[in-house]
């Protein structure tokens, strides 16, 4: 039975090789850095996330580890998943429409992340129309420290329909019904936040 | 016929594997993200266009696909054209002379379209030589919806001997005499709008 | 005696590894540039530096030379180790956990270590809790001409606690309890860098 | 005689294989785009130049083409060598010990060249002690056209004991003793105009 959850089937390796891609993609064009990024997909009746300080500039396979929607490692001898496993799993929880999760620090989503928002449920400027093809309205969560369950409870009361947050002093996180669907709403926060900080630049004198 | 018209030649391949790195190489350095962009080129009587939904980054041969001048897919089965291949039809219908077109969400591209500009007919100041030299005058198209009848009419109503266009708050758009001519532009367009918002700060104060 | 000292084990070969990687990764995505940056790592009783006038971008596993705690090059007739080891060996006298050290010439970093700070040891602003989890406060180290005795001496009289120095009009110096730490350190070091900046033209006007 | 002039050499190979690897490295990080830039190098009594319209992305070795000192390229049939080969041709006759030439649009450095400067010798700030170490003082030359007479003779007038020119409105181009110092004297150019631009940002408000 475990063993069957577990098998690598042809269809977890697409995933595992697009969530490969993504990483280094992210990483290689300076859309995070260091090891602060995380990503996961659902497949089958697990959640894949990758493993605790591991490095979007060189993630390998071996390196997604199997969780359970409820939050137990399915190898209590493999890599240790995530300490932010709970903001993925309250994506996964919020919508069965939600197949992966994305979370990066991309400068200038962090960046946006720091400035004071009027609508904590429509913190993005919709200044182009992609923000709302790709990933639609994103809301705010307040600062609490990293991986703390101060966090958690903020994340599990500002949880709604939207697919994107923006974590307070912290960074972006999307869900998406793909892995392919959350890196375009990843890639289209980002383009969003750079556009908006440039224009404030414009604007301003 | 048919089979003669989607016939792979060297020739067909070199102007694939052109566009495969043109795409490649603008999205490993930063000039369009996520699934944004659109290329394509004159070969014999069709037109080959990246597929709905492609991304720059990982584009393959097969997601090139085969469209007549007046729009219809040679291969009903193969994958979808981008929805904005008429934005293209009407660059290729404006001058028998241009074989390629790119439109990309280049970061810096973007953000001067999202400006107010005087001249419609101009919209791209002329900072160093080189904008001239490899693309000319860049018009701009008033905004409507991606992809919807609205923005194709404004594409038309805008049309005139200029290649390049900036699309009102979306991105530019590029016709070349070829890929690499079609290339050269969209490079230059980009290297200028960012020395213009440069330019901007550093004038202000 | 000699030979056991420099015979290349599978760790070392790891260690090499790591830091090659490290070096190029920073290179490609624009955290360093030209010739001005450098590493070293310690293994068994020597510390591995990068040699004199390599390039991060094409740093191959020859142009790691060893070099005794007290900076004795340990093969008279190889490359000549970074005229900036004396900075590394500052760092390792200054703990017995840092067994890692990275020096590179990062644009914001840079940036940061031109403008006037008020703490001299505490420079960096503490906007996202990750430059505290991944780095700790950064000092300031006060300007000399580089590889000169007054910067290493300068050097002397400003190390402390911390991992992480900012090199007045220079860049930064990073140490690590390990090839990775002292990466994620310098990482979050250019991410604040570029931050703060970003946050002094948001909040003026 | 003809032939021996032309034989590619060891020597050869591994300088052709340095200016590929600059061109490549240079175009990939951002620091050059389209078909702008150009690169030389002295091999024996001729001087090797990228052809007119190669692209630094995608440069090979049968784009490196052979002229005389005197600007006659030894193979009529060959490509035709970059239009900016004057420009290289005065900085090796300003100096024997110049063996290579670097002409780049980088972006910060074209803003650069559009700012006013007070003293057309020294055009670039002493930010840090790194300008003057790898390339020294930088010098203007006055606007003119791109390959124009105009433009050569600009170049004339301005030349001096100086490695490094600032061509207004355009972009820069260095000498260097070799490929690779001519290398960290164009990367310690753009590093040098994109730390001036934010301080000017930085010092204001």
């Amino acid at each position: 039975m475990e063993k069957n959850r577990t098998s690598k089937s042809e269809e977890w390796r697409r995933l595992a090789e697009q969530a490969l891609w993504i990483a280094h993609s992210l990483f290689d064009r300076g859309k995070t850095s260091g090891t602060t990024a995380n990503l996961s997909f659902r497949y089958g009746d697990l959640i894949y996330i990758t493993c605790s300080g591991s490095c979007f500039g060189t993630l390998q396979e071996d390196q997604l580890t199997a969780v359970t929607p409820d939050g137990v490692p399915v190898n209590p001898d493999g890599p240790k998943p995530s300490k932010e496993f709970t903001l993925h799993q309250i994506l996964y929880q919020s919508s069965d429409k939600i197949r992966a999760v994305i979370h990066t620090h991309s400068p200038a989503t962090v960046l946006w992340s720091c400035l004071p928002h009027e609508n904590p449920r429509d913190v993005m400027p919709h200044i182009t129309p992609y923000l709302d093809m790709k990933l639609g309205k994103v809301a705010e969560v307040p600062y609490a420290a990293p991986g703390s369950e101060e966090l958690f409870q903020a994340m599990r009361d500002s949880i709604g329909p939207e697919r994107g947050y923006l974590l307070k002093n912290h960074g972006g996180i999307v869900g998406g019904t793909s892995l392919m669907n959350a890196f375009e709403g990843i890639e289209e926060l980002e383009q969003t936040a750079w556009l908006a900080k440039e224009l404030i630049h414009c604007s301003r004198g």
